[in-house]
């Protein structure tokens, strides 16, 4: 099959374009009406880096794409757009799982009413994914950078984190999964290979005020520590209120590491971090919970200096600096 | 040197950001402020695909990246914005060399005015260059796509064409260029290695009334296929009419070739091939010699019917089915 007719199958399977896109996949380049304020994000996902087709499935490798692309849209408090996909497909891809592929990006674009907006396709030795997406909002003003935490401010989570290490750990070595249900060691192999991006969430906590926010990729740890560098303030975090998915401690344990350590510095949770004023928490908390069926959680605040301290639950403190040497 | 040094390294050499930039690279996203209609486009280049790393220094790779992407901003009338890079560097490709590779982007970005706001870099088994680039218009309006060429149009084409794939063939076999002079040869390499995208010409031939556009990527008989199926119209062309870059006569006649396919089938010329009214010709060429300095040449009509059709020197005419074999 070669790249013209790959296209054509690939166009049948897209969905009608969103109402802000006037002329989609198949010209020079898509046109669209934007808001008042375009949000874009680039994001690349590489075979034995950041993925393996012996452990997702091509849907799963799709929905993975898209997802971390938007989760960094969620993060701005923007609503999603448009996405671009660039696909680098190897000869040892079958076509069917190249459309598998796109079915696993098409069913969460569908999901987050993200128009597939264009693309390219190309030979590659890898299987790589390039998504660029496109989010919106009525004005900049709107927004949510890194950089507008000050002191006083509540730190908040979304959801749960761990999760996605633990379901990587899972899917590498079956074993640790041994003392877990399979329901549970079910949800967490789901938090690594299919993340949902808190599209809803961000938005709601942009409404109600956040003055910063990141989502969690690299991990809380990390994503922690850039957030309160381009806010110039220190973020002061209490490992015991930090919302741990269930079925972390049986595998940490399966494999003899620290919850805390696996929970915080794992990474690839995709929940958003994010500092908001006390009075905004009640009415951030529950709107996130109305949006997106999670919970919001305080697990800390934000003080005047540069870094980010944990608390421990054994009343011991962990700077920044040594918190990233456990990544 | 790790992923979040060579970032910093890449985010020093960035110049200042455009004017509608109001977040760049270093957040989750980049912030921009559009006009009334956004146009978006993604190109990916890999190696070994589309060029070859002893043939193309690390700067001419990241030009070509940008250029190809930009040349279809060019073909929908735009004006650049802002361009979001993927970066997939091997393990053989130098710190030096990759630092080179943005530099030779960065040049072209300056030229055009295009803001390099975002991107992401991450290990691949061969230097990818994935480029989505975002131009702006005042309303949809002003744009022009490859679907109104209507019977009547004027044909023409930007420049000359036939440059790039006689590059080509002097880089692959030094011998193909005995009798050129080093100029012409230089020149001939230039074409392939360092495109320019049209972009002042583009602008102008939108303002001047154009009704289709697309830029010459595949070559000429496959680009206006292309535009001749998305319009429903037949474009009628004049072989004898097609300006041919200086050197292909010659470069042909040493490998073999007739000059004819080169020059059509040859591809990656990157002129802007049109369809316009006849009342605007004149106004349209004196604005493409005025902005970009090279010459708009009439090269045929546009009729009613679908396909194209190519009056051959001696009088026979090659449908766009035969014309395509030579690809």
């Amino acid at each position: 099959m070669g790249e013209f007719e790959l296209l054509a199958r690939i166009r049948e399977r897209l969905p009608k374009p969103g109402k802000r896109v006037l002329l989609g996949s198949g010209d020079d380049a898509a046109v669209t009406v934007p808001a008042g304020a375009t949000v874009t994000s680039v994001d690349a996902l590489v075979e034995g880096v950041h993925f393996r087709r012996d452990l997702a499935s091509p849907a799963q490798i799709g929905h993975k794409a898209l997802a971390t692309a938007l989760s960094d849209l969620a993060a701005m408090g923007a609503a999603p757009g448009e996405a671009y996909v660039v696909l680098g497909l190897p000869v040892d891809l079958y076509e069917d799982e190249c459309l598998q592929l796109l079915d696993g990006m098409v069913a969460l674009a569908q999901a987050t009413e993200t128009t597939l907006a264009g693309g390219d396709v190309t030979r590659s030795a890898e299987l790589l994914l390039a998504i660029t997406v496109v989010g919106h909002a009525a004005a900049p003003g709107d927004l949510v950078s890194r950089a507008g935490a000050r002191p006083g401010d509540a730190v908040v989570l979304s959801g749960e984190i761990g999760g996605a290490a633990a379901g990587l750990r899972l899917l590498e070595e079956r074993g640790a999964g041994a003392s877990l249900s399979p329901t549970s060691a079910q949800a967490l192999r789901a938090r690594q290979l299919e993340p949902r991006p808190r599209l809803g969430a961000g938005q709601a906590l942009a409404r109600a005020g956040a003055t910063a926010m990141i989502d969690l990729s690299d991990g809380l740890g990390g994503d922690a520590r850039h957030l309160a560098e381009q806010s110039g303030a220190m973020l002061r975090i209490d490992a015991a209120a930090l919302p741990i998915t269930d079925g972390l401690a049986e595998v940490a344990a399966a494999l003899g590491h620290d919850p805390l350590e696996l929970a915080a510095a794992g990474g690839e949770d995709y929940e958003l971090l994010a500092c908001i004023p006390p009075s905004q928490l009640e009415a951030a908390t529950a709107a996130v919970r109305e949006v997106e069926g999670i919970a919001l959680t305080r697990i800390g605040e934000v003080d005047a200096g540069s870094g980010v301290e944990i608390r421990l639950p054994g009343g011991g403190r962990l700077r920044a600096a040594g918190f990233d040497q456990l990544r």
